[in-house]
Order: C-alpha cells, then structure tokens, then sequence
C-alpha cells in the first residue's frame, strides 16, 4: 500500500511551486500508493493555516461568497486554497456557467489553489482524502483553507470535524432554512450569515436570525458568540466584516484551549478514517467468491458474515 | 453495538405498513443499536427489487424525470421507493420549490416512500447505510427502488456499486457534459436518456451521444447495449419508453449471468463497508488522549501512527 514519494515533489511543494502542489493533491485525492508517505511529509505543516467551512443550503450563494472572500485576502497578500465537496457547487463544475466563471477569476492567481473534491460519485470516498488535500495545501504555504460544502443542519454537519471555523449561509428568502437552523446548525456555526442582502427582507432575516440566537444564549457570557452578519456577494458588501470576524475568531481559537480541542477532534477524525480506510481495502480484498455466494443465496446476512470476519 | 429489535416493528414492514417503514429506515439510516438486527431481518428479501440509479449533473432534471417515472410505474401498480443521495436534489430539499412540489405530489401515496439520505453534510456517512435502507424498502415490498446521485463521470462512479441499473441523464444544452461521458460515464450506464428533449438541439445531442456509443462499440454483439433516449420531464414524452427499456434491462439481469455478478458486487461493497465502518466506530474509542496530543504535537503522523494501532 505504501510507497515511497519522489523526495523532489515534496521539496517543491514546500517552496511553494503551484504545479507541484497540484500533482501531490493529485496523488493524495487518488488515494495513490505514495499517498501515504506524501502525507507523512506534510503532516508537520499542520495546524498553521485557517481552515473555514463554508456551508449552508444549495443557492445561498456560497461559491460567490467564497470568491469575494478570496478577493479579500488576496489585498492582503494572503496565499488561499479552495476545496469544494458540494456537486451543486459551480467549483465542481456544477450550477451555472456565469457562477463557475465567478470562481474562475481566481483560477489563473499563482496565490490561490481551487481544487473540486465532489467528482467521486457522493457515494462515500472524499471522507478521507480531504485531510491530506488540507495537508498539502498547508505545506504548499495556504494561510487560509476554505472547504465549501453542503449543510442543511438536518442532522449532525461533519464539516465540524474538518475545519476550525464555520460560517453558515442562508439568504433572506430561506425562511424556512432559518427555522431549521434553530435545531441544528445553530450549534455548530461560529459566524452566520444572511447573503444577498441586497434582497428584500433582509433587515427581518437578520433580526429573526439574531433573536433566534440570543434566545438560545445563557445569562453566562460565552468565549465566543456566534455573530449574524449582512453580506452581498453581488455588491461585496459586508465580506471585509465577514473576514475581519473569521480573524476573531482564529484569534480566539489560537488564545483559548479551543484551537488545540477542535485540532484534536480533527486529528482524532483523521486517524479513525485512515484505519477504516486501511480496513475497507484490506476487507475487499480478504472477501472470497464462498461469502459473496452466501450472501446472494441469503445464506447468511452482511452483519453477521461481517461480524465473523472482524472475529477472525 | 447490538440490540435485538422490536420483532413486531420488523412484522409490521413485512406486512407493508408505511409508518413502521419509516421508523425503521431512521433506525438504519441513525446507525441506531437495533440496525444490525433489523437489516438481518430483512436482508432476505434483498435482490427481489430492481433498484435503479438516477445520475447525472445538477439542472439535468433528474427529480422531474424520477417523478414522471413513479407515476409510470403507479399506474402499474407497483409500490416505489426513491431515496435521494444528492443535496441539490429538490428531494432532499435543496433546488427550487416548484421542483419540490412536483416530487411531493408522491409523498402522499401510500405506494411510495420517498426519504433523503443527503442531509448528513456531505462527508462520509451516507455510503453504508444506503444498503440497509435498501433492505428495508425491499422488505415493504418495493417492486423499484430509485436512487437519485450526482454523477459528473469524471471519476469512479460509486453508484455502480449500489444500483441493479443506471440512468444516466443529460440534457440537450449541456454539450461539454456528453463529451465528459465519453471518457467516464459511458461505460457505466446501462441506459443514457438526453432529458428537456423539448428544448432546441435534442435532436443532435441525440445523435451526437449515439454515434459516440457506436463509435465505443465492437463488432461482437454485446448481451446488452445501453439504448439512447430521448424524454420530456415537462411533457412526459419518452417516459413510458425509459420504463420499457428499465424492464428490459432488468429482464436482461435476470436471464444473464450480469444480475448475479452485479449482486455479488453490491453484497461485496456492502460487507466492506461494514466491517470498516465498525472498525471506525471502535477505533474512535480506543484512540487515546495520548495519541491526539503526539498528533497535535506532530510527534507522529496519522499514517503512522493508524499504522502502529492497527499492527496491535
């Protein structure tokens, strides 16, 4: 499964080089047999870039969003790496070609790395991997990583196991989104945002959203209070306040004991996908043509044939 | 992890009630402690529906055409399942209310049982448990299951490995996507449909897609040759012979050796991922605070160190 990795690739993404960056991120998302070895390298680079999920419902306009916000950082010289998981993402080739082409601008800067994550079938497969894309983004020398996804707060979002901040969009006309907030996702955003404020109904969507908030605040003041901000990626309007709240709140990550605890959580996520992705690949090769029989003749059930197998 | 489960919940979907369906298609799809017993119960029964993947890029109108296709399908008299995997899916919830209402016209027939499995954020989760939540439609009695995905066929498509037969929809104006079959998807599905055949140029992208699969073909005639069709979500033209040629497929498995192969490989990915998801789960408990910190501490990386656990 392992194999060693050309010493050279790792030197030139740790200079820096865009082409160099691309191919390890290849090899890494393939799952290669230098993948591995890559990730070893690059590990030691971790921790030191921000990593922000972008989340929240198809057509809030993330991807325009993150395109502002990459605009953004870019006047501050930061280096910025783009992972997109959500299909109905225009980084992923998906949506509309005037939106693929918003994100497009940022495409031909040497500073920002995009990378789609999204075209292995959503069936399983991009768990893993996105840890070691974060990785070498960092050695190539991101500042900051944002991972825009899919998140409808439904149920548990596990963008909270990969990124360090969560910005949470949803728009004025997603009234309903906004109630559902209030059971799950409200948990887990560290900055909301209602995006095209430019939109009628903008003013009560912040308010209902602000108010959903503090009913949930306890008299006892938090580290962090989730703020609820206007933006327009149309106009650009709020992104220099989006950005200057995700640098509180890397700030507060680095000054509190909830940097290291989310690392952690992180690092935990990470090994426990690698040693079941270990597992996955050993099994399917470990399955023979008597327990694929058995399983179509009904012989025995997929849990309890798997169950003797782990015994083993 | 295990928990023996209500044996009158398990007699109630056997007897096709709808809300004891339901219930145990949460408990599958939470992962709850009574899934094993229930996927056991009803892995029996696995094999007697046709389940059939709908795949194809975001605006393809793959949840109009799969609802057209239940209401063929209704007027036989066959009970249907549609479990949607992609989040941009108006299934899911994402996409427009329009598209939403159109799906929904089904959820209140008692033949039907419609239920998203995109709402868990998109990284990881959702691969297992399709299978279980296939289990349990089958045991209800589903005659058709469909999966709705995202399949962009620039990679492995992982729907192979879930459904009996794919449909691969595409659409008259998305030229770049029929070029992005040749090389991926075409060797996946077993039937292409070019949908919005309404819209102007259905008629080359009809032929353009044909020629294309001829020009793959060899001159031994193959048991099976994916047909091209044309529909119309809008109008409802082409959906009965989309209907027809899921039956022919399905009589194909049948009579080949193709069903059984493709069973085994569904059986195979199935046991697979189960036995890596419980490995998962146990070695999220067995990492110790000691690891997290080396970790933190880049004392060690998470190849490595899943390595030394799994030599344990």
């Amino acid at each position: 499964m392992s194999k060693r990795s050309d010493p050279r690739l790792i030197e030139r993404v740790l200079r820096g080089e865009h082409a160099a960056a691309s191919r390890a991120l290849s090899l890494v998302i393939d799952e290669a047999p230098e993948a591995d070895a890559l990730s070893k390298a690059f590990f030691p680079k971790s921790g030191s870039a921000q990593k922000i999920g972008v989340c929240g419902p198809p057509g809030a306009g993330k991807s325009s969003l993150t395109s502002r916000l990459v605009a953004h950082y870019r006047k501050q010289k930061l280096k910025i790496g783009i992972l997109a998981v959500d299909p109905s993402s225009p980084i992923s080739g998906g949506a509309f070609l005037g939106d693929r082409l918003r994100i497009q601008e940022h495409a031909m800067d040497p500073g920002v790395f995009i990378r789609s994550l999204a075209n292995r079938g959503m069936i399983g497969g991009v768990s893993y991997t996105i840890f070691g894309a974060m990785h070498v983004l960092e050695a190539w020398g991101c500042d900051k990583i944002i991972v825009e996804t899919v998140g409808t707060g439904q149920d548990e979002v596990e963008i909270g196991k990969v990124a360090d901040t969560i910005v949470y969009v949803t728009t004025p006309s997603m009234g309903d989104e906004i109630q559902a907030m209030k059971a799950g996702v409200m948990e887990i955003g560290d900055i909301f945002v209602v995006n095209k404020s430019d939109l009628h109904g903008s003013d009560k969507a912040l308010s209902d959203l602000r108010s959903a908030m503090s009913l949930g605040r306890t008299h006892e003041a938090k580290p962090w209070e989730p703020p609820v901000l206007g933006t327009s990626a149309l106009t650009g309007k709020g992104v220099d306040e989006l950005g200057k709240a995700l640098d509180d709140h890397w700030t507060h990550l680095k000054k509190s004991e909830e940097g290291r605890r989310r690392l952690r959580e992180q690092h935990k996520e990470e090994l426990s996908l690698y040693i079941s992705r270990r597992v996955y690949r050993s099994a399917l090769d470990k399955i023979s043509d008597r327990n694929l029989d058995d399983l179509v003749e009904h012989k025995i059930d997929p849990a309890s044939l798997g169950t003797k197998i782990l015994k083993k």
